[in-house]
């Protein structure tokens, strides 16, 4: 018998706040161009007071990929961990709003720390600078997860940025030992060489025992093996973990699998591992898992939907991606 | 000496949340397309529950009219009722992330009522259904009023949606009362012809008595004044009000001085009252008042604003406005 789900997504649950600014407003705020920054209550309060006017988007990062595979008519389910807040009752409208089931224990309306958001400043040249307050959704913990939901999928889909947070990591060890035992398997995406960087040994640990399917660009694989190329990483990778979708920005994608090489080409148009387009491109090869096509078609929808992803402000697909993968053939 | 403030808005504190929609879901949910209704607790509930993924941005007409003037330099206040609490907190940033002044006496944290806010719901063809939670802002009274702000302003603007509550009407007789004996004058915009029709003889004694520039499109121009033809309806609003400035649709705007009947034409590419564009209109005309233009470059101006206002999602302006108007020669 099929199970409930297809892809139940274990991930921080948070609204972004985008707002535009010039090169020069992130050197004064000292922000780094790019990338993803942890940031503390205090921290979090003087950015937003120097920002600029803003719009909230539901974010999180396996959460816009649950998202998309829900936007593609998969069976989807998400684990996070909000508070009894507006801000808490926006993400999960929105995620519920397209389709998939919503697991929280939500912490009541007085719990010292508020719904986690993500600052995101966006330059001219489209690039997106995240600031990240983790807030309640630090605090899930392996008492936060619903054991059925786990118990009722194929694949589960793992944000490897809660292993910033010592609460998650035990949550992450616990949702694998909830899925496999019932059949289904695990995925996991690395979400950032900095966040590699701060907890290696504990991502190849897990990685090593746990993950049947890692998610990762060319950057937080280099990180996590330490390795001088790509290639050598990938010879690590390929000798601990099932199988490997490595996206390489203009270079397309990567995809190992019991010692075959699989390569899937960027779409001209699209830059695969802006950010944003990392979570799309995991939903659209975890879709084509799902519904049973080949590695190689599921990293071409995998680079298809990342093409979407970085042609709007928010991660979230803004088309209808069912119709973006027939004009590209991908079913 | 010059005053503070060249222009201080009375308005609703309105988070918009914004979705997609087709046409069969505003008949399922009962909207009635293109309009503005009033909506309770349950049915802002019920109505969220059904709505789709969404976006929020700072909303409310008179708040999207400040925000104009403020990104055109103009010196800005503005006031209005929001509770302690993230929404609150939203709008208060974005209002004076663009430079204006807020003053607001929050309500506290466990008040009742919940900052206001607007679900609106965007069909595929551009048009916005909107339905509107006043919640707290519907409690602002007279004594919520900045008496020293408003001695301190050329013009006030007041959002003609207030006169949905008897508090807020009081309030404003009592920012008349505060603008005028310090030397300021007192605009008003009719926002809805059905808002009109609920308040007729409030709305007419008030702009007889109190108003120094009336805005208004030729729907509630008529609905004022009960006329067959808008042409009617102008002559007996020229004997009431000094200055009134009247939008028409792709006929631009008709501006009435003192006996003097002003045309300025619309935009080609311009749509002005399309929902949000009436709120960019009033913003581009207050400025060139404020910044000492003739009344037929006020029309101009406010043309320019309203036709970028209906170019995206969202009412505030996203583009540089100074820059917009220098292309169109209006300084």
């Amino acid at each position: 018998m099929a199970k409930k789900y297809q892809i139940v997504g274990v991930g921080n649950a948070l609204v972004d706040v985008l707002a535009k600014c010039d090169d020069a407003f992130l050197t004064e705020a000292g922000i780094d161009k790019g990338v993803m920054q942890l940031i503390d209550t205090d921290r979090a309060a003087e950015l937003y007071g120097k920002m600029g006017s803003a719009q909230e988007v539901s974010g999180g990062s396996a959460a816009n990929t649950i998202a998309g595979i829900a936007a593609l008519g998969g069976r989807t389910g998400f684990m996070a961990k909000v508070r009894d807040d507006q801000l808490g009752a926006i993400f999960a409208h929105d995620i519920q709003a397209q389709g998939t089931d919503f697991s929280t224990r939500q912490a009541p309306h007085d719990h010292a720390t508020e719904t986690g958001r993500c600052l995101v400043l966006v330059t001219p040249d489209g690039e997106r600078s995240m600031n990240t307050y983790l807030g309640v959704s630090s605090e899930m913990s392996a008492n936060d997860l619903d054991v059925g939901m786990l118990a009722n999928t194929d694949w589960i889909y793992l944000e490897g940025y809660l292993f910033d947070s010592p609460a998650n990591q035990a949550a992450f060890y616990m949702a694998a030992n909830a899925t496999k035992p019932a059949g289904g398997k695990v995925s996991l995406t690395l979400s950032d060489p900095f966040c590699v960087d701060r907890h290696r040994d504990a991502f190849r640990a897990f990685v090593k025992d746990h993950v049947d399917l890692l998610f990762c660009n060319e950057h937080e694989m280099q990180a996590l093996y330490q390795t001088e190329t790509l290639d050598e990483a990938l010879d690590i990778a390929a000798t601990e973990v099932e199988t490997v979708a490595c996206t390489a920005s203009e270079k397309g994608a990567y995809i190992l699998n019991s010692g075959e090489k699989i390569h899937a080409k960027a779409n001209p148009a699209t830059v695969v591992d802006a950010t944003g387009a990392g979570d799309m491109f995991a939903a659209g090869f975890l879709h084509g898992l799902a519904s049973g096509s080949d590695l190689l078609t599921c990293g071409e929808m995998g680079c298809v939907a990342a093409g979407e992803a970085i042609s709007h402000m928010g991660a979230r697909p803004e088309t209808d991606l069912k119709e973006l993968f027939a004009q590209h053939n991908l079913a």
